[in-house]
């Protein structure tokens, strides 16, 4: 594709101009609260993102659903070139433990070369990378491709209406491709390519005693004792060898392909390992890729503060998250967990529910994407063929029928969902370099 | 003993004349937030309190200890009369979860005829009948017996600096018994004369795993999980049949005397109990007297907030009580527990280590108290060989060396230790009555 080369450092340079606006843009962002769930700051934020996109010179309109809104931009593709959807999410996890942030989660702050705060990272920073690069395109070569941008506000919560949204929308959201900017890149800080995600189950389970704390030498050891069968019902979860001991639960897990393996057996190796760390952490990857897993995520009893206080807890809670692989079936797996603690007094609620999801190694659209992020990041890309975490890759898969491509722009180290979150101002820059040399690689294509 | 009928009479018409006073005065003691371990608030209650002494004419001394200030108030006895210790405690659980009070806890309001807030029952409208009752003597038939008030701040955290301090000061607390007025009386309102007390140990235990939250999914099933080893650790407390399965832990329990099982039979049954009552009411009555017991009072782990949030927590922690019988060691069960919960990875902290006490059934001040339960009630008092709950009697029985007795006039529903803590004003008349008719009816015990 003679041209290209001309083209993109073009477009670089015009990054590299913007760069003081992206800054701005991203602090704005992360400025606004946006806890997923949280109505009013989703509309502020939901407004921010369509106002930047009308500054990049696209046509927004936020898109309604039963929760929070979405934010939509399109920008026809030139005949006979590819169609791009362009996915992100605007919504944060919570910020808490708030004092353990050095500076406050939503007033952010640059600082040793990055911008802190909640969702620097997951995800303001890396779709705000797609944005700055369709505009630095706009202003210089031209946006090559077609592109559907879709902001959505509810990915942190499993994206709940995001299914509907689409099936409403299909007509808007036909494209050849999606492109989902989430997650951290690798370790080393080598560019990473992912053609999948883990699902995720989110319950909710409780105990319930009595109907108030009772004083435990009056009561304890004769009232219901909702902390202890909570730990018991906990403890069950699992067996003795760390393996989920709900039935079922491993019935429909796929072993990964050879070209999977292949693939993760090619990753480079953190850096830091021991003298066996290759197979430690090829291990730990396919765990992290290929295997469900059941994680606490947080427990509510009783009295939790400083020195002692001597109660029976009424009431004893915990959130746990399941991540699922194919192929897994969330409906059932809920069933199977939701008997299994029912059985044992607990109440269960879910929260969210994401079928996993991926795409063949062999897709047409690995190459240019894999010669985008060498150009975007002066070294070689690899493949990785999951997200540990979740996206609601379903909905590009199985609703659109089309091939997903994640590509990480985060940094490792950017405490995604903890405490002092960021983005470093250098992954910023590659990230919106990657997002445009992505549209200026996908051209070439085909519809 | 001619005339203690007509002086009982005019003390409690005294008492009737003070009441107003009496419900300000707790009110003046509630307003003060003196949580247990709060130094500057137990400065301000130990002063309240020496005042209200200085008010019913007692010269009152602050002790200081290494910890909380003591009050001590001391009138001397006239010839042949015995001295009476007083004792009771000026701190007050934690007021958390503070939105389930319908009023705040340190806001004390007069409702329905009960004075709400922290501390109303546990301790302080308790101790302030005391001191009230003292009032009274002394503005009427006079003080007949030698009495020592100690009015400690340190009760909700076991008492740790209590021990040391009477061995300082023996020399002034000498007596011939000890009184405590703590806990509910009978839930069927019968007063009763409790021998002996539960002891106390509390622990802080928690397992540390990464320096920070991590995504649960990159993280998840790879990284350490706090939170399993956790229940893991709580749920391995107890064998299935909810038996402590700690080594050792039952190896010095004493059954109760068959004098204490009679006594545990004539207790009346608590209320509204179904046809097989009567033998569950005592088995259970036996259970909170004669059996340890472990309790979790606490879990503190992730995420707890609303909606979802996908961490591994990087620390989970909990807070344990036991309560110990005759003749378990709190060091050689503390020692059990640690080296239990050490082996599976826990941190293990002691927070608390009170052993259990208790006095024989036949000692010769149970009957003339009886005597004055029924005439303050104006019904019979029954013996209850334990309170389920702790006080430092042992300071009284092993360090003093003297019988000790406690009387509760806190109602059954006071909700102590819980949201909406309570004393009835009909219990707090009760209880200034009782406290001063001990004093009349003791006063032929001899010294």
């Amino acid at each position: 594709m003679p041209g290209v080369d001309l083209s993109t450092e073009q477009v670089f340079e015009r990054i590299d101009v913007l760069e003081p606006e992206i800054v701005d843009a991203l602090c704005s962002l992360v400025k606004i609260p946006s806890v997923s769930g949280d109505r009013d700051a989703a509309e502020a934020a939901a407004g921010a993102v369509a106002e930047l996109c009308t500054r990049a010179g696209l046509a927004a309109e936020t898109w309604p659903t039963a929760g929070s809104p979405a934010v939509f931009a399109e920008i026809k593709a030139p005949a006979g070139a590819p169609e791009i959807l362009l996915y992100g999410h605007y919504d944060v996890q919570p910020a808490e433990p708030l004092d353990e942030w050095d500076s406050p989660a939503f007033a952010p702050v640059v600082r040793d070369g990055a911008v802190y705060g909640r969702g620097a990272g997951d995800n303001k920073g890396q779709f705000l990378a797609h944005i700055f690069a369709l505009r630095a395109l706009r202003e210089t070569v031209g946006i090559p491709v077609g592109v559907k941008l879709l902001i959505e506000g509810e990915e942190e919560r499993g994206s709940p209406n995001l299914e509907a949204l689409v099936a409403e929308r299909s007509d808007r959201l036909s494209c050849d491709v999606a492109v989902t900017a989430d997650g951290p890149y690798h370790p080393g800080g080598h560019p990473l390519i992912i053609l999948g995600v883990r699902g995720l189950l989110y319950l909710e389970v409780w105990v319930q005693g009595a109907s108030r704390d009772l004083h435990s030498g009056s009561s304890g050891g004769v009232a219901p004792a909702p902390a202890r069968s909570l730990a018991r019902a906990l403890a069950s979860l699992w067996s003795s060898d760390d393996r989920v001991a709900v039935p079922g639960f491993y019935d429909r897990v796929l072993a990964p392909t050879d070209a999977e393996r292949r693939a993760i057996a090619r990753l480079p190796l953190p850096p830091g390992g021991g003298s066996d760390s290759a197979t430690s952490a090829a291990s730990a990857a396919q765990r992290i890729m290929f295997e469900p897993n059941v994680n606490i995520a947080g427990i509510d009893c009783g009295y939790t503060g400083a020195g002692l206080k001597t109660i029976v807890p009424h009431r004893a809670s915990a959130k746990i998250d399941v991540r699922l692989v194919a192929d897994q079936d969330p409906e059932r797996i809920f069933e199977s967990m939701r008997d299994f603690l029912a059985r044992q007094g607990l109440g269960v609620r879910r929260l969210a529910s994401v079928p996993p999801s991926h795409t063949p190694l062999d897709n047409r659209f690995v190459t240019p994407i894999g010669r985008a992020l060498q150009a975007a990041w002066n070294r070689p890309a690899y493949i990785q063929p999951r997200l540990g975490g979740t996206t609601p890759d379903f909905v590009f898969t199985r609703r659109l029928g089309v091939p997903s491509i994640l590509v990480p722009y985060g940094p490792p180290d950017m405490h995604h969902h903890a405490p002092n979150e960021r983005i470093e101002l250098a992954a910023l820059r590659r990230g919106v370099r990657s997002s445009a040399a992505i549209c200026l690689q996908l051209a070439g294509t085909g519809h």
